[in-house]
């Protein structure tokens, strides 16, 4: 759980995750983002390293996707939690 | 959203939140805990300042309570999700 919640305390890791959540799987490459490569890569290896997130080879490229049935077994309702934030937040326009 | 997630990401802070979940108010040095008092401080300012926790003085006591109303509104269902993972690893017999 610690682990998780740290994955998720970052605002650029919890872009990613709700971007993520509306898709099956995205581009490693594929965000929309100002952030470095590497920097990236390094919130996609905390995400990865935490079980929030998996990737998979396809051909050159890596797909990422949200491990969404396996969070909800270890920790029931608690990405539920974290997205539903953020779409309030969205709504009224500020990330709280 | 980020603060509460990385105010709750450190085992000794959950330990903190899950033990004032069953209580309603806790002095803060009430806690049966082998960390310095230094490090208990430190770890209730984080809590304080993400909004997770109140204080308020009584006599020469400081006590602490859980701010579960205020966080069921930013954060519907975080604290319950937070929590239930704590039951059932106890449950289990580990932290997961």
């Amino acid at each position: 759980m610690p682990a998780v919640l740290h994955a998720l305390s970052d605002p650029a890791r919890l872009a990613i995750v709700r971007h993520l959540a509306s898709r099956d799987e995205c581009a490693c490459g594929g965000f929309d983002s100002k952030l470095s490569k590497a920097t990236l890569s390094h919130h996609y290896r905390v995400l990865r390293e935490a079980g929030v997130v998996r990737t998979r080879p396809d051909g050159r490229m890596r797909l990422l996707s949200l491990r969404r049935e396996d969070l909800e077994v270890r920790f029931p309702g608690l990405l539920e939690a974290v997205l539903a934030e953020q779409a309030t937040a969205d709504k009224i326009g500020a990330r709280l």
